[in-house]
């Protein structure tokens, strides 16, 4: 059977801590989620600024293949009628086919918040709904504080959905506005609600503030929803919305309902990926079925269980939603998953050999010291070389001095000396930087380019820094986790050390010396 | 109603990406868990290796006041009987009065993975509880896989229940290993176990690959299940296991079952707050409860709905568990909030003045350069003192050099000189440090400490680094946030460049400013 899906990433989600989207953020969120198949995008409130509506102006000519927008607004406010009302107003002014306004079906919400009586609460509901529609839009009418309101007063919240519907309302949404509703109840009241109007439309609209929002949602479907709105990866205010990645890939592969096509299925993992950079977040690395952890493999017995036999520890084939399997590299990761690992760089590695129990007691203390490789495989490889006696480093360290100062030189902050020795050459170079990382990648990769003209093919495209035991404030330890790449690959190199310069150097040479073993 | 709770924080939890525990950090996430009342703590198997059985003879002597350790491995090997099975031997070595054995429910493992015959898997299962309750030990029994063994052959499945049940196992534990199950086959096949078995203790093991452990958890509670199985944080592998500081929070607050003592609540956000620190990780923002965002407000119109009537964008009160209401401080954020967070520093300050619109702009300006004032009250405060010209600094930069070079001196990678000016009399001071940081820190202090001996109760106490636009790599601007404590109080300052000195710089000199200004 057929769901629709609404994303309100871009509106719902926008009000998450953090979060904040440029206008060509929102596109490009609009162009991922409209490619993956989504039914409904809501992009925003065209009456809260300026700037919005303009963004609405700008949208309505995107060419979309599948989805349609959504404007969000309200309805009217009281005292006044719907073509006084500048919300409405612009919401007409937005250009979209579809419309969303939400309105109070909480009876202490229409008493005690807006304060208005039951009455005019219905009649704004009715004659919003009746304005928009009568200038040819379809409305998703949200019942704000739904489950709530129906367990306050029942008779009055199956009224506000009752003025939405006969004005001619497209959608009824019941929405849990505070996130606080368990499975059964959001099964039990939907049920009333798909019971009393058999026509219509119902969707879902939950929130995450018991750790339930998905679990809401899919009983909202069993009771017959027909809609599910969320954020695609879960974000919005204080919890979070129900994250549409994981309603989709629960009822898509395990219930058989169709909520994208079938055929972009596949495509999850990699959108989702997409709004996560758009955003300038990260994924939850145990975020199920997109997190880069989803379906990794740490304890030994595990790993050799899904080695045999992959449904062992496995609910579903991570490969249908375009994830991947994973063995952790770390101190209690079987051997089975480090060999499985090597064993496409190191093909005559023995798995039961003594350089396997090396590199198996090597890893152990490099976790100890802090070092993780589970995100660095090129570190992994070249200590494994190291430990095999293959590796040959591409240059000596003589020295390297980093120099912090302000008042900043000419604008530059940071400049670094670096001199190294290569086939028994010295070489001395220097630059400056808007860091100190910076400045001392720019002077290696000087020092370097005499011998290595090819490292000029090699940049930098992602850095990143934890603090380890941040207890120990500034002398803690630090990771630092540097990503390059080439026309060709991109890899990431790992550093630890007190000092955040010295972690980056580490791993700053290990991408060159990766880079360069790479090319032989 | 009681309901048992069990926490495998030290045991399954264990197993989840970047999570390990060192012997102290165990004993304090056992103390904190049996402080707080959760009436079984999974330490460990002390068959894996000799590190653990150490481990639990030094916890076999601490006082607990609540909780009971229980001690994890599985039925004997087959083919042999259990006194001949080592692992059966290390669980009476352990000298815990519970013990958790798992083994397998599901036919397809039985003759696919570990290749027994039925019923020797059956009497693997029975000979092995027998065996240690026999020798005095109250047996919990993990019935691996069990959901998905009964969906394949639901006799089977049972069988295995039925083989621990009659041998004495104190307590039957129904896992889904795999984490894919639905609430409501969660529901009804934990239904037909305690059907079936009246007379036993059924427990729950969830894990969270759909999304769904605290549901499918709660969803067995109600159809019979009496202890709740889970990790205090959803510490676990892949995707995490059920997070029992929701499952407590949803079922003790709202369904009035007695998951801890009841004037324990209070502390649950403590409670995870410490075990997050001890793991060292985040606890993540929206984290259902107790995530920093759980119950803050962003949105200018909830913040506002929320001092009007706090039950109308909260489902709870954030007090209950320990936790407080927030409002964010973000260029969304309405007056009303920002107005609500500053009256207790500034309290002559006029909600509609002109001083709060520019406080408004500023804050404005600062998100987009970077700037979060959420976790970061004292710069927030500092800033407002700037703006309303009351603020004076407690000293003048004339400049500062950070100097880190390899090969270290004397053990130490960096150095710092900073010359600052006070009252018109000029210091310079330097040290050496583990980081460039770290020696910026000590040079500040060594140069103020005659101006301000008070400096010397100050110290340091936790120290953050986030990469903002991680993709312009080296060059990518950082947020530092620093953490200050003396004898009565604990403050966060930021500090925003391309340069993680000059961040850290401008996070380290507001700390002491604020630490000198609350002191006048």
């Amino acid at each position: 059977m057929k769901l629709q899906i609404f994303d309100s990433t871009l509106r719902d989600g926008a009000q998450g801590a953090n979060i904040s989207f440029s206008v060509d953020d929102k596109i490009k969120v609009i162009e991922t989620l409209d490619k993956l198949g989504v039914d409904f995008i809501e992009a925003g409130n065209p009456y809260s600024n300026p700037a919005e509506m303009q963004f609405f102006q700008r949208i309505v000519g995107l060419r979309l293949s599948h989805a349609n927008i959504v404007a969000f607004g309200s309805t009217r406010r009281k005292g006044i009628s719907p073509d006084e009302d500048s919300n409405l107003k612009s919401l007409l002014a937005a250009g979209t086919e579809y419309v969303a306004i939400f309105g109070k079906s909480h009876i202490r919400h229409v008493t005690d918040v807006i304060k208005a009586t039951p009455e005019e609460n219905l009649a704004m509901i009715a004659e919003s709904v009746r304005f928009l529609t009568e200038h040819g839009k379809k409305v998703i009418f949200d019942a704000e504080h739904f489950f709530d309101g129906y367990k306050t007063d029942s008779a009055y919240a199956m009224q506000a959905l009752e003025r939405a519907h006969s004005a001619g309302a497209y959608a009824l949404c019941l929405c849990d506005t505070n996130g606080g509703i368990f499975p059964d109840e959001a099964y039990d009241i939907t049920k009333k609600v798909t019971d009393t109007f058999p026509d219509a439309i119902v969707a879902i609209h939950c929130h995450n503030d018991g750790g339930l929002a998905v679990a809401d949602s899919i009983a909202a479907v069993q009771a017959g929803a027909k809609q599910v709105q969320g954020t695609f990866l879960g974000f919005g205010e204080r919890c979070g919305n129900a994250n549409l990645s994981t309603v989709i890939c629960n009822l898509q592969l395990k219930r058989g309902y169709e909520c994208i096509p079938e055929d972009r299925l596949k495509d999850v993992y990699e959108s989702a990926a997409t709004i996560a950079d758009t955003a300038n977040t990260a994924i939850p690395e145990n975020q199920p079925y997109i997190g880069m952890n989803a379906f990794a493999h740490k304890a030994g017995m595990h790993a050799d269980g899904v080695l045999k036999y992959s449904s062992s520890f496995e609910h579903i084939d991570p490969e249908r939603i375009g994830n991947k399997r994973k063995f952790l590299l770390s101190e209690i990761s079987g051997k089975s998953a480090i060999y499985d690992k090597l064993k496409n760089y190191f093909p005559s590695l023995d798995k039961n050999g003594r350089e396997m129990g090396e590199i198996v007691a090597e890893l152990k203390e490099r976790a100890l010291a802090g070092y993780q490789y589970e995100a660095a495989e090129a570190s992994f490889v070249l200590l494994v070389e190291k430990i095999l006696g293959k590796y040959k480093s591409s240059f000596d360290l003589i020295n390297y001095k980093v120099i912090n100062e302000l008042p900043a030189i000419e604008g530059k902050v940071a400049s670094a000396i670096i001199k190294i020795r290569v086939n028994g050459v010295t070489k001395i170079a220097a630059s400056d930087g808007e860091g100190p990382v910076h400045a001392m990648d720019l002077a290696l990769r000087a020092a370097l380019a005499e011998f290595y003209p090819e490292i000029a093919g090699v940049s930098l495209t992602d850095f990143k820094v934890r603090v380890l035991d941040s207890d120990k404030a500034t002398a803690a330890k630090v990771r630092v986790l540097i990503t390059s790449a080439d026309s060709a690959d991109s890899w990431t190199t790992v550093g630890v050390s007190e000092d955040i310069i010295e972690a980056s150097w580490i791993a700053l040479t290990d991408s060159i010396d990766y880079a360069l073993m790479r090319r032989k």
